[in-house]
């Protein structure tokens, strides 16, 4: 190697500063024209292309991250699942960050990035605040954010549709004749929470039935929170016919209270959930619900990353996943799987 | 630091070679007596031991990884949600890796140690072969394996204890008056499989009833199997009276069975899961369960770890968690908390 080009004739060679090509051979960020000028100079110099591409590669880390908004809920482990294999088909490393949905942690680890740790994150945030904005504008390394960001934020993005998934499962309550179709919701300051509620009204409405506040009970995500707010709507209104419920969990919760008030599902109420988790499977009856298409945004997110890692030139991605309805035994009784109790 | 000890000079003073001596300070595997002496060399000559502790450092990576056999199975998973805090706490990041429970996987992680991309490694193989045991004796970080390892195995090892969570349930259904108590079990050539069969067999011994290889069939370890495991089992003994599952998913399909056979659980079968998985809470009637402190063995694993990296030199140690019996509707019925059917 002695005599050969260096980058101070590599310099000379592509008109840039010492500097750039310093960077340019440190793999640190510099133009995309600036990189072209010192990559071709290196070439016609007969500086060994390896060792540029050697010097760009030992940059690489070979890991990418995954920052899921809280580690013990289904919906993130069934995209855990589908972004872990992508990755490591493509010889990377993953690494794993729970963020328990604290906005600062989310940032901390954007923040993060300029460590360069990870050649790219993928991050599931809860919500998207200002913050998360302007560091993600001055990111580091690729990012793809799984969840709705505000309108012309220029990022790879991978969303659920919601609404349509609460339209779906109106209209096969609808469909089965139920028109006494209640809510059973989280909290309305969450971004599902509200989504859910107004796709709710509005499917309402495309089939015809009158919206009834009365019909509606606000809880939590969680099965307690869920007994405890099908219990209340019950008490208000006895005839109700249908439950669409906002999460597995509230739905299970919706299925204790129903069975210790003699209420016989689906011929007396019809239930369904959301997320379609592991649990819808395993409850009795089994439980119909709304797929978000965890596993497949997971998916979608690895492989947008990748595609980013191999051109970081192209221009952002939108990916919506459809939701799909999965029909088992609390909507649709006789055709249960387990069979039916004596 | 100029005219200081060198590398030469603790190379002299230690009477090893030089190359030994950088070794050490780059923290290279060295036989533990050339460090000792090094060591010694360098505080005898007043080399700054924080030099030696950096150059140690600066090769610290901050990263920790944990190897699950199956990034599906809920008991894994309920492993890293321990995990990943405990590191997060210490200021470790975790990198995540799924073996697929092929062996030639797992000893691809142990190698890979070498590239020292990480400070230490938590694995959870299906099951610990030589090649794993010669790996393990030639790793270039800490390790902690979750599971059994061969008698003398110098590792720092945590495990569960299914025999005693098989005899948790037998005596638990004992107690019930359950006399004819059926075993469903998964291959008997796995090591839970093993385990959980020769456990069933001493169990009954214990309270003093005849072991009869008719009351016990053999599936695999999932809902499908457990289904016609738990058919052909009742086809051929119909009075048994109480089933011992060898995980959550074989009793939930104990529980399908059951139902389509008009048998009511547990009046007329009690049902025992083991893993006390989320399904156990989720199913109808929820699931008597053994759990096997999944959550607990992650924990443990991670303090263990990183118990090591502030302290290398001290004896590897065994970890032991007990199991507990989850009692729920499925064999203790009336004090079902989700009421009982009309």
């Amino acid at each position: 190697m002695a005599d050969g080009p260096t980058i101070t004739t590599i310099a000379e060679r592509a008109g840039v500063s010492i500097a750039s090509v310093s960077r340019v051979l440190n793999g640190l960020p510099t133009r995309q024209e600036t990189v072209r000028k010192v990559m071709a100079a290196a070439d016609e110099l007969g500086y060994v292309r390896n060792a540029v591409a050697r010097s760009l590669k030992s940059r690489r880390t070979h890991q990418v991250a995954f920052a899921m908004a809280d580690i013990g809920n289904p919906a993130y482990l069934a995209m855990l699942r589908e972004i872990q294999p992508v990755l490591k088909a493509a010889g990377y490393r993953l690494v794993l960050h729970s963020t328990d949905a604290v906005a600062a942690d989310e940032i901390d680890v954007l923040h993060s990035l300029g460590e360069r740790y990870v050649d790219g994150l993928i991050m599931s945030p809860l919500r998207v605040t200002e913050a998360h904005l302007r560091m993600l504008a001055a990111a580091r390394a690729p990012v793809v954010i799984i969840g709705s960001v505000p309108e012309g934020t220029r990022v790879d993005n991978v969303r659920a549709d919601s609404r349509t998934g609460v339209r779906l499962a109106i209209d096969h309550l609808y469909a089965l004749g139920r028109r006494r179709i209640g809510m059973v919701n989280g909290p309305l300051d969450t971004v599902p929470g509200a989504a859910r509620g107004a796709a709710y009204r509005e499917a309402l409405e495309a089939v015809g039935l009158p919206y009834d506040e009365r019909m509606v009970e606000i809880g939590d995500f969680y099965r307690e929170e869920g007994r405890r707010a099908v219990a209340a709507l019950l008490r208000r209104v006895p005839d109700i016919d249908a439950l669409m419920c906002a999460n597995d969990l509230i739905a299970l919760g919706a299925l204790d209270v129903l069975r210790a008030a003699g209420k016989r599902v689906p011929q007396d109420v019809a239930v369904v959930g959301m997320d379609d988790t592991d649990l819808a499977a395993a409850s009795w009856p089994s439980l119909t619900s709304v797929s978000l298409g965890s596993a497949e945004r997971g998916k979608a997110a690895a492989e947008l990353l990748l595609d980013r890692l191999r051109n970081g030139d192209r221009e952002p991605r939108l990916v919506t996943v459809l939701p799909r309805l999965v029909v088992r035994a609390s909507t649709a009784g006789e055709a249960s799987e387990g069979g039916r109790s004596s």
